[in-house]
């Protein structure tokens, strides 16, 4: 039976998240956050979400009660080739339609597998089931197809469930479907704002009025560890009037936040580091006491890196410093290692020693022991030094929840003290 | 009006998330992961989880619906001081029983802002409100008391909503009520098992048998990047009786995976290397080139390491490898970066250069680039040294999915090697 067509509310969203992985607490349904996400963009309010057992008649029962609440309804998981991937069936069933086998999207689960030489089993063809009058929506990550089929008056997304394989299908096929149903007198456009070094209360009590709320522009914050995202999404009635007023806002927040503002696209802080200093040719190395390697690795993760990047060094104990630094014993006696003169002395002896170009040194106290009332747990000491320059010296005082948010702080301020000089050079 | 008192199925449970920061997706539902694992060990199953938003109505209906479908219905979030909050009406409302301020509960509120040395504003006052015949639960981690109340024939907890409230409120009030409920003739036992350097696939083929479904016994696994969380859970009579047969199933797994096997109680690989190596006082070093770092931070994430660790090395060029660690140019020119003579050689220098008494050396094809017929991406060589003399020298072929996952395999392996040459020497 198929669900009544009662009209739901425009522009609403009922998730779903289906297997019973999830119900047992293996992990946590990550899809429908980030589905949220996307269709706050576009308009969208999500009435709901539920994690569903792998149980076709509850998840029948659950879709047509979804179909009656929002006019879009998003399902992710349960599309996989054994017995307990139920989604397929339960749609048909749902929306009254009876599931046939399709050839066009066998072919894709048959190209997935010669693209990685293997033959598929025969459990496969459960993939290539179709409800009638539904389309397949290409996998490019895994075997997996999608499914979009009315399903009353709402419609229905059927979505893998590693995260990996949803967020291409939600690229390539949700975002250009919420597009094209957008009505043509209101256009939407999105601009991102990347800030670092900034906690999360410390950017709204400077962003100030930038944060109101309006009819025709919404602002989000996410914060980590002092990395902010910021979503900055626009109204109008044209998509060029909505640019402007997106673009707008975007500059200024520029203008507010200045230096912390480290990238307007890409939310990987490494990354933008890595790419201008790979564009630059700026030769780069880390001396790291209590971040040991964080820096290090987070250089590591940019692909291509190592046209610039030649050694770090991980220098824990005061003799390290002085072994392979050349901090002198004499400064460390006085100053003791979560110091300025320290720090400096760090950063030029990583210069010396690797013949970069661009050194940052980090030296504090990550706790949980080892705070005094002079240098509790959480001061941390930075230097950037450029070709036998030290430009930049600062301390911070992080908050000393743990030893991990202490060293993620530091590892993500060293970053950003990096591109903070690299930009002023 | 209160449900009609049908009798839900024994030890079954919805879980709720509530409030619309969820929905909006700023934040995954984190607790009910957390709450499903708990509830495992004490046989519930859960038959569904559901995020709500802000809206007293829609808390009501599905209250109630939930305490029809499943004997215990826990709820986080919505507990706060503020209009929003409505979980305790919800929970008044669904069960038929008016609210009432409660004198005891406020003089948490109270206590808890007189620790903090301020003063409650009288917003708070809504916190100490509660259903008549309900039970206050009190929060020591936060301002918002609990609440377990009888919902039919369903028992309702209402927990608040950030996890650091939650769990303290879990260990203190559900888990002892769990206990108290729990049939006399039926006893839990749970351990665990904690394994590295296998895949999740390896562990299922090797486990076999180990893994199978009985009524009487539990095996649960999670799997991230060769870390793999064995959870066995056995029922019986008597604890003594569960507890052994769950000790005879651990051995069972011991005995199968033996070195893969790191710990019985401590999931972080990183700590248990750590606390090994201070306990016996072997100083340890590491020299880096794909993971530059990632080895050094997972050491340096473990307190009290600069016992130790004197330094690390993340010697990603040639040059490096020969400046830093000595690694002679006619060994790189011949072999290769990636290649076992030029692993060895690392370790052997790290332990020289530092003085320690065990070095782990990580070299390979992290990619995307770089890969080639004879050395594909993802191929990485590791030796571990032990006083002058190489004890471990081995490859792996990693899958080549992404950068960050090869690094991340690699830096998994390098800690395990390191763990299982500790423990033969």
């Amino acid at each position: 039976m198929p669900p009544k067509a009662e009209q739901p509310p425009a522009r609403t969203a009922f998730l779903f998240g289906l297997g019973d992985e999830l119900l047992r607490g293996d992990h946590a349904d990550l899809n429908s956050p980030y589905l949220a996400r996307i269709l706050r963009e576009f308009g969208y309010q999500v009435v709901e979400t539920r994690v569903l057992p792998d149980d076709q008649p509850a998840m029948v029962r659950a879709l047509r009660e979804a179909s009656q609440r929002a006019s879009l309804v998003l399902t992710t998981g349960g599309l996989g080739p054994t017995a307990d991937d139920l989604t397929r069936h339960a749609a048909a069933e749902a929306a009254g339609v009876p599931i046939e086998f399709d050839e066009a999207t066998w072919q894709w689960v048959l190209a997935w597998y010669l693209d990685s030489k293997r033959v598929p089993p025969e459990s496969n063809r459960r993939q290539a089931l179709l409800p009638r009058g539904g389309i397949a929506l290409h996998n490019v990550a895994g075997t997996a197809p999608g499914l979009r089929l009315a399903l009353g008056s709402a419609t229905l997304f059927c979505l893998p469930g590693p995260p990996r394989e949803v967020e291409p299908m939600v690229e390539r096929e949700l975002i250009p479907w919420l597009r094209a149903q957008a009505p043509d007198e209101e256009c939407r456009h999105t601009l991102r704002v990347f800030l670092a070094s900034l906690s999360e209360s410390q950017f709204a009590d400077e962003a100030g009025p930038l944060l109101d709320r309006h009819d025709d522009a919404l602002v989000g914050v996410t914060a980590k560890a002092g990395r902010l995202a910021v979503t900055i999404t626009t109204l109008d009635r044209t998509p060029q009037a909505a640019q402007h007023r997106a673009e707008a806002l975007q500059a200024q927040f520029v203008e507010r936040f200045g230096a912390s503002v480290y990238s307007l696209d890409e939310p990987d802080l490494e990354q933008v580091l890595g790419r201008e200093l790979i564009a630059r040719g700026v030769r780069v190395t880390a001396a790291e006491s209590c971040t040991l390697g964080m820096v290090a690795a987070a250089l590591g993760a940019v692909p291509g890196i190592s046209a610039v990047l030649d050694e770090t060094y991980g220098t824990y104990s005061n003799a390290a410093k002085t072994r392979t630094l050349g901090v002198p014993s004499a400064v460390l006696e006085r100053f003791g290692a979560v110091s300025e003169p320290v720090a400096r002395a760090m950063a030029l002896g990583a210069l010396e020693r690797s013949g970069a170009d661009l050194a940052v040194s980090v030296t504090g106290v990550a706790g949980p022991d080892g705070g005094t009332p002079e240098k509790p747990v959480g001061l941390v000491w930075f230097a950037v030094a450029w070709r036998g320059k030290v430009l930049l010296a600062e301390s911070r005082q992080f908050p000393p929840a743990s030893r991990e948010r202490v060293r993620t702080w530091a590892s993500n301020w060293a970053l950003h003290a990096l591109l903070r000089v690299l930009r002023s050079v």
